[in-house]
């Protein structure tokens, strides 16, 4: 049993990291954090806890957080920056939600996200916590930046394909779909249900903040420079994503066996039979990447599909993915969820 | 560890039970059938359940539904009375999800359903499965008649009230609005996402077939006979049900500690806090129902606000609460969930 | 060709209102102002005006608007009441679309709207602008309190029965289903899409603002008091009210008869079918409520069903027949729109 | 004023011609066929049309038809071409919404539609009834052939770039999200609300109807063979086709330039500000294409985002376009409608 605390509880990933750590047998959940909402029970913000959950929310106090075996942050960026320092010089594990150390270089993050980076002697030190890439590097890890939902969506589709060299890495184009819950649990006039629902539009084309992260980690995979057109679109749903991934091939492969086998001894990434589209419903609520490829024509465009649930694989179950590899629990603890359907 | 098999499993009460029963420690599944579908991977058609349900579906045989210890029928009505018969004889016990058990009244039966019932014996044996009224007949039933979707909220609502006779019984009003999933998984025109979205309509009120149903259950809660108004409404989403009841208070009484009192020791009806409003996403693929006791301007008319999943505790989740109760297993056992929240 | 000013034209009442009028031939727009965007470009706020309308925001100036033959207000409460003495007094018309003005009593404002209201002495000339009661006085009004979105849905189904006293006045019931965009175009958590889509709930049980504008209009067509128990319910769609009514009979009457009577001349009242159920979407942008009638079981309750899209016939198609009506021209001008279906 | 009728109104282009014909001035609707349905009055089907269309549906008389100066029609493939021959004949003027004369290759309409074209002969002479293309043909056309939903907004975002040369004509990637609308007014399970309503999915990548068509069009701007990658996606929405287009520069222009010159004088192809993101929703209900140009990072991949309302300009709407065009009236007429904004 281990004890877990979490910062910033009242986003979205914050109620879906409740909801599921809820279930986990090895997890007490000692603190729950919110300046804003302190005092609030948390089931009386989100309905869905009322007789699961009992915490109120508190004050971060980071002696009390660093009593904690582990720390989620699921937080807006720059929060994780000013208290992980402390909390990893205290010996406490950090697994951080939010986008404060998924770019390993300083000036790419200070540029897209427009501030000076406060503790930049620990991004070499994070390690970015997608499993099926770092599972050994998770392991022993003190501090876990969780990759972003695109980034989870968009890095899934595309390895087994640059890692084997099938594509050309200079010409990759991600046609990416998000379930408007992606914008977070904050009050705007963009996202209201009037605007959002029944209309469907890119947004971002000239560029968005989850980009030089899918390139930092294709050109990982490809082991050279990659170039990624990414252009992502608000879809009138509350969940989900759907990346519809295309390169050009190199050559002639057995794509759906190349598949098949990057990803056999993954238990959250589940290659469909070929021919098939995934749909994001089928993962809803569940921590999965369902993928199908496809080769139109027999041509020498390669198109993949890639569905997630953005808060699930793309967030709070991944987080927790990586809580259970590096605690060593059995990875699929507490995230074995099937999808609800319909 | 208990033997079950599942006649119909083609619709969504059929797979949310699938959905459900995945999670069951004392369950094997052994069985799905489905005419329609034999030969299919389950998991072909309900592409959620892939890695979960190994299963594909099968024709009916009798034989091997009788060595089952439970059956489920997860049929449109008519099919259950046919096959229920030699199971309860050869000592399967059977719940049924559908409409043949419910009504007591053969002749009310045949004339909602417009076919004559084919075993009427069997109706005064079967137990109507709603824990918060029949917990003890469901222990040892052979035969339970799992309540509609409708029936559920509006009876849990009214219980209270008609129990301890501080309404008028003739003047009670239920205004229910309904998820498309009420409408099940069939082709038709009018629950098209591009007919039932951005739209919202009263249906039958002339007459429904819950009506009936409602009304034996309330008439025994009141100890006398009672008069309904009950129209029902097609809500755009796709699960969740939100009963909206009207009574006219005969005397006063503190409402809410009589609705708190009586569902003191429940599970899985949940009276909130005074003032409050429940959501139907507050128990989305949960088993439970919550309730909100109002009396606008201390007048005397009461409005209950009852809000359940109608494929959990208005199908599916109830149907385990009672396999739970008839087989000695912890009641919350694989139906604990919490709602999936945004 | 009149000339006509909208003051605060960000809303969805008011974009509504550039829809419907820039269809009219006999209305040149002349001014609409916002504080918050002037300077922008309607059609840039508003995509669906590109090509439509070329006006820009303007911040409000009181010499402007009087030069108006016409000024909407399309404007929070209390914006209205401190811009309307001045113009009044200059000759300008005015319809408001807000509350300012709709409430006879002053007292009764004050304690809905918490605040004093600034020019009690226009109150008793505001015409309560609901043309199916006031059609006369709209002709001649200098100044018109258009009517809000539950109580033209609420009061067009009432209205038949009160005033032939068919029904009891103290007992009346409206159950009303609205769509998110009553809740205005504002930044807000609770109706995000996240928030408010694949969700039903009651809202303001204990007392809604819409209560003593309803219950006035009934007094006043029941020639006595009347009491009204109101729910409203927060729908999954953006547009529409489908309001549910309830009233206890206390004679035997020819309901289809009685209603299609009271409305015969009536170019946006639509009396159903017998046994119909009117759709939102059968409203939907269009200035018309349609209403059916039941008596189920030929018992003592009647329900009406009553639909209407609540920007349009609930507010500024609602407003624009005002405006044909006091300036002469053909009442349907403008607002003869077919609802887009699906 | 010229004589109309329409084969096949029961569907949703059927429903969308009327609600557009109904307001023509030059109009008159003289005969609205349907086999099922005959004797139902259209506005009994079809509730938005009550007060606005007084047909009857008749069963399909081709001396009646041959009466009228022009039929539509709004059929599943295969109608169109069996009874167009004898109309043509006879001196009436077609407009085919279905697929029979859009493939100029009768081996290739034979192979994707799979099943013998009965009138080859008339192939030739229709006329692709994109008036941004062939306004001149489509002027005295006998029969025209309306384009698809899917190729109006591929078409019109492309063919600057093809006409101009300026992308690889052999690497075009079209990624299209289309509402459910598309699927047209059938019974179905995969369009229902429960199956398509929050969910996104890609479909027929292997290889979809309106694939040869588009690559037809674009051949013919291009002026040499072209190769598409088209991957629709079933969007959760009723309404609107977004496509967003990608293609590799293979010169630098100006293109935002190069879509304001060539759209210059259309009246329905909006091109937006650099930098904007059309939406769905800025078109609904109206006649129009926008389009918004991007080059990410200067780099040589170009993105076009291209939104229609696929009933409308994608439908119903071009082909009255297309019939204003062909009987001299203001090509504008009845089609200039405000898209419905929430």
């Amino acid at each position: 049993m281990i004890k877990v605390g979490i910062v910033g509880g009242t986003g979205y990933t914050g109620v879906e990291l409740l909801r599921l750590l809820a279930g986990h047998p090895e997890v007490s959940l000692e603190i729950i954090t919110s300046r804003s909402e302190k005092g609030m029970p948390v089931a009386e913000l989100f309905p869905n806890l009322r007789g699961h959950i009992d915490l109120a929310f508190t004050e971060p106090d980071i002696d009390l957080l660093a009593n904690c075996d582990l720390v989620f942050f699921a937080t807006p960026h720059t929060v994780a920056m000013a208290l992980v320092p402390e909390l990893i010089k205290r010996g406490t594990r950090v697994i951080d939600l939010s986008a404060d150390f998924r770019l390993q270089d300083v000036a790419v993050w200070e540029q897209w996200y427009n501030t000076p980076h406060t503790c930049p002697e620990l991004i070499a030190q994070a390690v970015y916590g997608l499993p099926e890439v770092n599972r050994a590097s998770i392991k022993t890890a003190q501090l876990i930046a969780v990759p972003g939902c695109y980034p989870t969506a968009t890095q899934l589709g595309f390895l087994p394909l640059l890692e084997n060299k099938v594509i050309e890495p200079m010409h990759l184009i991600a046609d990416t779909k998000s379930g408007v819950s992606g914008a977070g649990r904050k009050a705007a006039i963009g996202t209201l249900l009037t605007e959002a629902s029944e209309n469907m539009k890119a947004y971002a084309v000239a560029g968005h903040r989850h980009l030089p992260e899918i390139e930092q980690g294709l050109a990982l995979a490809a082991q050279q420079s990659v170039d990624l057109t990414f252009v992502p679109h608000l879809t009138p749903m509350i969940r989900g994503i759907h990346a519809t991934l295309y390169g050009r091939l190199t050559q002639d492969v057995d794509l759906q066996a190349l598949f098949e086998q990057r990803y056999a001894d993954e238990p959250f990434v589940d290659i469909l039979p070929a021919g098939s589209h995934p749909e994001t419903r089928s993962v809803r609520g569940a921590n999965i990447c369902r993928i199908a490829v496809h080769q139109p024509r027999d041509g020498d465009t390669v198109v993949i599909l890639s569905a997630i649930d953005n808060l699930v694989k793309g967030a709070s179950g991944q987080a927790i993915q990586n809580m259970n590899i590096m605690f060593g629990f059995d990875e699929t603890t507490a995230i074995n969820h099937i999808a609800t359907l319909p």
